[in-house]
């Protein structure tokens, strides 16, 4: 089955790019014998570069598994200028040249495989095109789809760097109710259904902007049930999906809490390839049966962030729209940066299995740093399982001071502090008429004083537009986000011990 | 002398961009002591990179002047994850972390040295940042100063793809009459002083596109003279002047035809620092004492087009609206790209000698590729120096066929055709309205039947919107682009042949 038309849903601007005339000059160098002295490129043997020689970990060096002395898993590949020696699949000579603008075909082959095979998905003429990084996918893909006087439809929280890019363009946010499962069906369905009534005359939001999988900020993992539903409305609707999933990869077992003060290990599991792809939670891509969804994938989260390398998978005619997009801005991601990666690719095959080892390894990686958190937590605290959530006592008490769902995906911790049993904060209520607000930027300076910096919760709320109020969270909480990503266990139980103490004495509980 | 206040040449939307609050957070993480759980960063140790190692060119190989053993003359650097051994100015955790949006502070430095040095800009507080490449700088500084309505100051050639970036938006260009120097003074002067009249309610066109040196496809290169006379009428109009300056290095010595007809080395002169420096035509930049000059400047003929690394250069206003864009858009630049040409730079060193003696051998290897595209056409065709011109005739015969400005700069023949002997081009001129366009369609056909492939002259015809005819060629002339960089002597002399040879049999001169 292929995508069915959704060109209706281009901007004017994405709808009227038209190629290059250089392009129509491509056709003919291929032909065999021509001598081209069409194209202004610089000559290879002018590059400066003869060769580069990597030194890389092994693609099971992570896994939880992995016994084996680490020194004895680093792998070696290089790339030469001209020719391919010992199978490369790349040279310098063409990979620093001016390249295809969908990216290098090789790499591309390769992503195009990882599709198929993790996110098989749900029709048939789906395209894959490398991108510099989600951040550059997504401004492509809102200057692909929107126009001024746009809405847009968003979690209630969400990465505030998306936003800024089409805040300056006048369009807005439609903040859309959450759940531990990510937004809320009925909360979207409610949304379109009523629009007229609630805003007439304004075009019906088109475009709905998602991080499924350990959603930034709220950590949150949108099941396959839940994924299902939103896409029936967005089929309903008319909306296109777009799929923003950098941590995707990054999925772990849910967390209990230790049953001994100095936090629990993951057991190593046996590496088995099946077991782990069964594992993932089902994408958009999967049941995307129309070609509705735009798929932003990224190397940031699982290689570096500095590759500023990823790739979209979208229908042929969004493709072929961004392919034109791309040609008069970024031209193509880094020629470093597509060879660095093909070859390490390449020397972690054969096929997708070392890369698909790798993210193994990589998951049971942030698992434990997850973990290390949770733990320090339930340490510093007292700390009971309830359902979804973990409920934070101070310690020694039942003052109720924190509560948070332990994450199953991803980088981030959102945790609620509960204000009401804080003597401070009460006293706030009558002079302040947004108490939470004041008091989230009070304790926000505590515990940056204490030396532990967390990102406030606000800076995550929905851009409904100015005259809409910003501070979305509920009556006497205030929220903020913690990344385990970047910490060593010492430094994580440290920031979570100052922590502590700033809570502690605040609520007058040391 | 600073720059003066020129804000109201912003864009509606690159006024409006504001940072993400996260920024706010950024000061505090270089606080003593603090641990911060603030940035969604995935941890270095997860890179699967240990360390690179680069063979590269010592920066002298290709001087003229340089006799010894190429082999020897090889350089190696390596980038370690962790840790900077042997004065390395990088290394892969931080060069492959999410970085500073205006690029890494080595390299950044190094840019700004270059600039001062080279450059020497008129004004003080200009700033600098880093970017993808020139055709990403320049989607950066479209989005920063126009907006619906635009019209662009435009070289009346000018390279497509730069149009192709706004064409789209319904911009159009105004396209400016040139001569050997480049866009003439008294145009530019004449467009804007009757704009109110040839476009009444119009807004003046308040941006200049130029390409200052081996001009894309025209392949002239503008004096300081002439600069400095469109600067003065920039001044007086308020435009703001986008100089586009990728060939700027590649400068050579005026072609004289050979006197022997197997062509002529260029002589190898001893290397001068100051010398070099002195020898290349003054920037825009160097006259710049207002501020209102955004330049481009790129690694990519210099050192690779994959590195997609270039930098911008302009006034510390217009530098922060672009950082503002580049943090929602590409971020930074690919890590790879800049810590490996940091490293080169550095290897290279001390200070910018071994990069302008490496741009020093480049500029003569590009001036020996133009000497084989000149000598080979003496060698088909009887060729005579008149004032900057050579004439072509039909060989053995005083038929004009070609002439052309011996290019001084860049990567480009820009080749006129004179048809006024042609017969089947005169016998067209009765059947169709522009004979000219026929025919050179038909001729270029006919080339690339002999397999070569040239690019036709109406490619690069400024886009002055859809009722505006793209023909902008002189009466009985068609013109074709041939580019010298990218070939080997020997092709480019078969190439000239059978361009040769379809010349003759055309006008029947064989």
């Amino acid at each position: 089955m292929d995508a069915i038309d959704l060109s209706h849903h281009l901007s004017p601007i994405a709808a009227a790019r038209t190629p290059s005339p250089l392009k129509s000059l491509m056709k003919y160098m291929s032909v065999d014998g021509m001598i081209s002295l069409s194209g202004g490129l610089p000559h290879p043997s002018l590059f400066p570069f003869v060769n580069i020689e990597a030194e890389v970990y092994s693609p099971g060096i992570y896994l939880p598994s992995n016994t084996s002395d680490s020194n004895s898993e680093l792998l070696r590949f290089k790339i030469h200028k001209n020719g391919r020696a010992n199978g490369q699949v790349v040279d310098l000579a063409s990979g620093l040249q001016y390249a295809p603008t969908a990216g290098h075909p090789w790499l591309l082959q390769y992503v195009r495989e990882f599709v198929r095979a993790v996110y098989q998905p749900a029709y048939k003429n789906y395209d894959v095109l490398m991108d510099d990084g989600s951040t550059d996918g997504w401004s492509k893909v809102v200057n692909l789809l929107c126009e001024p006087g746009d809405y847009i439809l968003l979690e209630k929280y969400t990465f505030p760097s998306t936003q800024a890019m089409w805040v300056p363009m006048g369009y807005k946010g439609v903040a859309l109710e959450m759940d531990v499962h990510g937004i809320r069906a009925d909360g979207l369905e409610a949304t379109l259904r009523e629009w007229d009534t609630t805003h007439p005359g304004v075009k019906r939001p088109h475009v709905l902007y998602v991080i499924p999988t350990g959603q930034n900020p709220t950590g949150c993992t949108m099941s396959i049930s839940r994924k299902q539903e939103i896409y029936d409305i967005c089929v309903k609707y008319d909306i296109i999906i777009v799929e923003d999933d950098p941590y995707y990869i990054l999925q772990f077992d849910s967390y209990k809490l230790p049953t001994i003060a100095n936090g629990h290990a993951v057991p190593p599991p046996s590496y088995d390839e099946t077991a782990f792809l069964d594992s993932l939670v089902k994408t958009f891509l999967s049941i995307d049966v129309q070609g509705r969804v735009i798929r932003l994938d990224t190397f940031s989260k699982t290689m570096a962030p500095g590759n500023r390398l990823g790739w979209f998978t979208c229908n042929p005619l969004f493709a072929e729209r961004i392919l034109r997009a791309t040609e008069v801005t970024t031209q193509t991601p880094s020629g470093w940066s597509q060879s660095i990666i093909s070859e390490l690719l390449h020397a972690w095959g054969p096929g997708l299995g070392g890369y698909l080892r790798w993210l193994s390894g990589l998951q049971s990686q942030y698992e434990i740093r997850r973990n290390w958190m949770c733990d320090a937590i339930a340490k510093e605290f007292d700390a009971e399982q309830e359902g979804d959530k973990v409920i934070v006592y101070g310690k020694g008490t039942r003052v109720k001071l924190l509560s948070f769902v332990p994450p199953q995906a991803g980088m981030f911790l959102w945790c609620k502090v509960h204000l009401s049993e804080n003597k401070e904060y009460n006293s706030l209520k009558g002079v302040f008429e947004e108490p939470e607000m004041a008091f989230e930027q009070k304790l926000w300076q505590e515990i940056v004083d204490a030396k532990v910096l967390i990102s406030p919760g606000r800076f995550y709320a929905a851009w409904e537009g100015k005259d809409k109020p910003r501070n979305t969270a509920e009556r006497d909480i205030v929220l903020y986000r913690l990344a385990f990503s970047m910490t060593t266990k010492d430094n994580v139980d440290l920031a979570i011990h100052r922590l502590a103490g700033v809570l502690h004495r605040s609520w007058e509980l040391s």
